[in-house]
């Protein structure tokens, strides 16, 4: 396998142009009807011809048969081994709001959520509760010194909140308390190694004073927390590639984790043409974009086949202002695949375009699933896009005499 | 991954015999106006007859995205992992002139070269001088002794000659002076660890005695020297593959790089017709035959599109001799891409097609990159093809119980 050292000895810096156009969850399954997947519904000229100009292919995010989160699968999208760099969902989430998180905090994701009088869960979100209503709920719990660690909470929006423990020689490997379903009461938080025994410990009777506090807040009247977890070492794409990377998305979470390689993440709107806006505004001052759409997964969580199609079918008409400014390499992928019928992420591969003027053209000329299948850069580990794209940018020097 | 050691436990000797044939450089990339790369514009009937019978298929020689130098590139297509084993230039051409390389001598690529009278590079080859010139230059700086350790100067062709330091306990990992770039000085050799200063110190004195001696020698009035390294340690080809390997080249480095491998390397003449005559000469002495087409890589490095086409359609011709000699396996591929478009050594995988009697035939019938793109042996790395080749001749017994 070519390791991040290896390719960080052959990058050089140059001033072509790379974008990485990530639609969060692209992969599909046919529908029962017509047989065909969300993309191969959507009708989308401007990808089929990137498609039919350049070269395709189907991407493995982790390996075949494995269903990606969103961390791993966009880790594994700017070259690092989502096996060997794991970033927890609380990391994520605190460094999504900008918190400022310090080595050796340990962070979790937040729910506020409703529990009946039995104290079993009757809803993980608790109704999806206001922005307003979450910031105000955060003050309440903010602040707790328990056992000399210091306990921060942090809105993030709707339902969603972080929570930072932050203390001396902490360690983050403890169980999370989020059930995942309803029906159940909260789990305890427990250290399976004796290391994590006091971030258990704490995280427990924050848990018990949150409840206390908010029993009167009904229908959010209860937390669970998941995610535990600090910051990893990872070298920036910077100092891998030589780049100067600039991250586009709507949603907090994939800025975090843009920020913790090392990206600029660039101010943006809320929606895709604000997304490519921002991207011709700062074109001139990057030379890596990683541009990332939502909602083609929010589609597909939600098991909406046609709203897939149309976020889809936004993505291809806005990426036409891309086209004209003729980067040096396109590269549109997803991070898994979401499909509608299955209500979630999936352990399909994902197909990927890359257009450059330096690709060997295949005969693939449709932005598809099935079309994929036989393109010219056949299947291959997700890790590997950023060294093809390097390539087609002529920013990869040779290898040995 | 398979490791030699693997293959080495189920290697067996047999009568029956590979001939691998490179063309170097072969893959290549379409031209702007047919739209077809070089091997898919020349006329190849003997070749599209083998891959018709055989199978075909598309090597990464040591991953996507990453441009081979030629040592990793034949290293891999001998099944040697070009990252673990990594054979610097200098090694190269001292092997390639039938330097009997001691263990332990460094040796290093040499130019002449010339510069201006602001000590800044002008020419990187100083006009590529004649062989006669190079060998009365090299006998000028042949012979010192710098600090006990001796300092032998051997030409190699035109601007080209090796210098080799020979002493004890030296140390290769030495910086490069040739600065790859004209318009700037000669660089001074540096060691970043201590182990090699003295390596480094002597390489700059033998510079600057260089300098003086060559003064009155314009155009070469200076030298560059790179790619300081030591033989390394490899298991020969022998020794893995219980074959008595052959090779022909009629260019010195890849001889020199055979012979690193234990093959015995075959006096040749200076065309395709000459190594192929010499294959036919030698057929009942060896089981293996690594025969060597540089003019593929050499049309490609300069530009010419034509050029490379006609190479390919040459050694198409004079294949109809080797296909009647019945080979057990035929494997026709190359150490990398040179496109003509890219004027140099690019990542692009290079079609591979195998034929034997023992092959499951695909449905390809013309050797050419897109046709490769769906052969039946996919898409693999080029490490491999040694393992097919001894298949497919049935020189590997089973694997397990």
């Amino acid at each position: 396998m070519i390791s991040l050292e290896l390719i960080r000895e052959i990058s050089r810096s140059s001033p072509t142009k790379i974008v990485l156009i990530v639609l969060d969850g692209l992969g599909g399954l046919p529908d029962a009807l017509a047989g065909r997947t969300e993309l191969e519904t959507a009708n989308t000229p401007n990808l089929n011809r990137l498609a039919a100009k350049g070269i395709c292919g189907l991407i493995d995010i982790v390996g075949r048969g494995i269903t990606p989160g969103s961390a791993p699968g966009h880790l594994a999208l700017f070259g690092y081994d989502p096996v060997r760099f794991i970033i927890g969902r609380g990391v994520l989430e605190a460094v999504g709001i900008d918190f400022s998180l310090e080595v050796g905090d340990v962070a979790a994701r937040g729910n506020f959520c409703t529990i009946n009088k039995a104290g079993l869960v009757t809803d993980r979100r608790a109704g999806r509760i206001s922005n307003d209503e979450c910031i105000e709920l955060c003050r309440l719990l903010d602040g707790l010194v328990i056992d000399d660690i210091q306990v921060l909470v942090c809105p993030v929006r709707e339902h969603r909140f972080v929570v930072i423990f932050r203390g001396e020689g902490l360690d983050a490997d403890v169980t999370d308390s989020d059930p995942q379903q309803t029906g159940v009461a909260p789990r305890v938080i427990t250290a399976p190694q004796p290391k994590a025994s006091r971030v258990a410990d704490v995280a427990n009777r924050f848990v018990t004073r949150a409840k206390k506090t908010l029993a009167g807040h009904y229908p959010a009247n209860m937390i669970l927390l998941r995610g535990f977890s600090q910051r990893p070492k990872l070298p920036t794409m910077g100092e891998i590639y030589r780049l100067e990377p600039a991250a586009i998305s709507v949603y907090s979470m994939y800025r975090g984790l843009a920020r913790l390689l090392g990206m600029e993440v660039l101010k943006t709107g809320t929606n895709i043409e604000d997304e490519f806006t921002t991207l011709k505004q700062n074109y001139d001052t990057y030379d890596f974009f990683f541009l990332h759409i939502k909602g083609t997964d929010s589609a597909g969580e939600d098991g909406d086949f046609e709203r897939k199609v149309r976020v889809i079918e936004e993505a291809d008409r806005v990426l036409s202002s891309l086209i004209s400014l003729e980067p040096d390499v396109i590269i549109v992928t997803g991070d898994h695949s979401t499909p509608a019928v299955l209500k979630g992420h999936s352990w399909h591969p994902v197909p990927v375009l890359l257009c450059s003027k330096w690709c060997r053209p295949d005969r693939v000329s449709e932005f598809s699933e099935s079309a994929c299948v036989s393109g010219g850069l056949g299947r291959f580990p997700a890790t590997q896009i950023m060294p093809l794209a390097m390539a087609h940018a002529l920013k990869l020097t040779k290898f040995g005499a």
